[in-house]
C-alpha cells in the first residue's frame, strides 16, 4: 500500500539485474526517482537501444550490434590466432591484461550436458567452420578451469587437432602474489604438477 | 575497443545507480543481454515511465504520481497524527514493522546549513501549514539518530510547540538481540540515559 503504482513496478523491474534484493532495489529507485532523473531516462534508453540493436558477431560470437565485431572486422589483429572464452567479459578481461592481436571466440557457456548444454549451443559448428576455411593457425583455450571448463577445453582441443591447427591452454596455478599456505589444494597440486622447468 | 557502442553506453548508464561500479555495471549488462531481455525491456518502460510520471505527495512529498499520495487520501488512516521521516524508504519500514495508522511527512533530507539544505528545502512550510490547519494533534518525529537527523527533529519539535501540538521521538537504545559489549559507546550512553522505570 505504501508505494504508488510506478514506484512499486520500478523496483520489481530492477529484480531482474543479478546481485539486486529488495533493499539494493527500492535504493536504486529512491536514488534516482529523488537524484537523478536523467540517469534513469538514459539509463531506459540504453536499456532498451541496446535490448533491440545488440545481437551477436557472425563469425566470433562476441555481442555487438553489427554482423561482423570491430574486433573480427579489423585488419590490425592476427586473424591466424583464436582466443576460446567463455563468456563476452573474459575478451574485456584478456584484453586489459595482456598484449594479445589475436581474435576471439566467444562459446557464451561451457559443455554441461546436464543443463542440455551441448556442441550446438556454443556454436561449436561456428567454429568448425572457421576451422575448415583455413584461415586460423593456432587456437588458444581460455575456458575457465572448472571441471566443466576443462572438458570443453578438450572437446574444442580435439576439434582443433583434427583440423591441424596448434592448441594451447592458459596457465593454471598460483596466482601471483598467493600465498601457499592459503591457496587451495586443487589448485595446489594442479600448480606441483606442472611445474615448468626453472633457470 | 572490446565493446560495441550500444554495449558501453549501458555499461556506462548502468554507472548512475547507487552502488553500482564498473564490474557490477558490466555484470548487469551481459546477464541482462544474454539472458533477459525482457527484463531489460520492463527496467526500460518501468524507468521511463516512472522518471515522467512520478512526482511528490502536495500533502506529504513522497514519491507519487498522484497529486495527492493514497495514504492522505485514505479514510482508514488517523489523519491527527503525522509521522516525520527523512526519505520515503523509511514510510516502507514503519509500514512493514509497526500497526502504525496516522499519515507521515517525508522531509527528503536532513537540515544541513552546510550542504544548503535548510527548512525550504526540506518542504518545512508546507508542514508549517498543516499545522496551521489544525487536523494534526500529535506528531512522531522519526528522524533518524544523526547528528543531522537530531537537528532536524529539535527544529520541527519547535513549530510543533508553537502550534500547541504534542510531540515524541521514537526511541532509541540497545537494538533487540543486541549485545551490549558489541554496541557502539553513543548508542550504549544514549540507552543508559534514556532508561525508563521498569516492573
Amino acid at each position: 500500500m505504501a508505494y504508488s503504482p510506478l514506484v512499486r513496478e520500478l523496483i520489481d523491474a530492477f529484480r531482474c539485474l543479478p546481485g539486486v534484493g529488495p533493499k539494493s532495489a527500492q535504493r536504486m529507485t529512491f536514488a534516482l526517482l529523488q537524484r537523478d532523473r536523467n540517469g534513469a531516462q538514459r539509463l531506459a534508453r540504453a536499456l532498451e537501444g541496446a535490448a533491440e540493436g545488440v545481437g551477436e558477431c557472425e563469425q566470433c560470437r562476441d555481442l555487438t550490434e553489427a554482423p561482423i565485431c570491430a574486433l573480427c572486422r579489423s585488419d590490425q589483429r592476427n586473424h591466424a590466432v583464436l582466443c576460446l572464452v567463455e563468456n563476452p567479459a573474459d575478451i574485456q578481461a584478456l584484453e586489459e591484461a595482456t598484449d594479445y592481436r589475436g581474435l576471439y571466440f566467444v562459446l557464451k557457456g561451457r559443455l554441461s550436458p546436464l543443463d542440455g548444454i551441448g556442441p550446438a549451443e556454443l556454436g561449436l559448428e561456428v567454429l568448425a567452420t572457421r576451422f575448415a576455411q583455413g584461415v586460423v593457425r593456432e587456437i588458444i583455450l581460455a575456458t575457465n578451469p572448472t571441471v566443466e571448463g576443462e572438458a570443453t577445453a578438450q572437446y574444442v582441443a580435439e576439434m582443433a587437432r583434427d583440423a591441424n591447427i596448434q592448441v594451447s591452454r592458459i596457465a593454471h596455478g598460483v596466482p601471483l602474489g598467493g600465498d601457499l599456505e592459503y591457496v587451495d589444494s586443487g589448485t595446489l597440486s594442479h600448480a606441483f604438477a606442472g611445474r615448468t622447468h626453472y633457470g
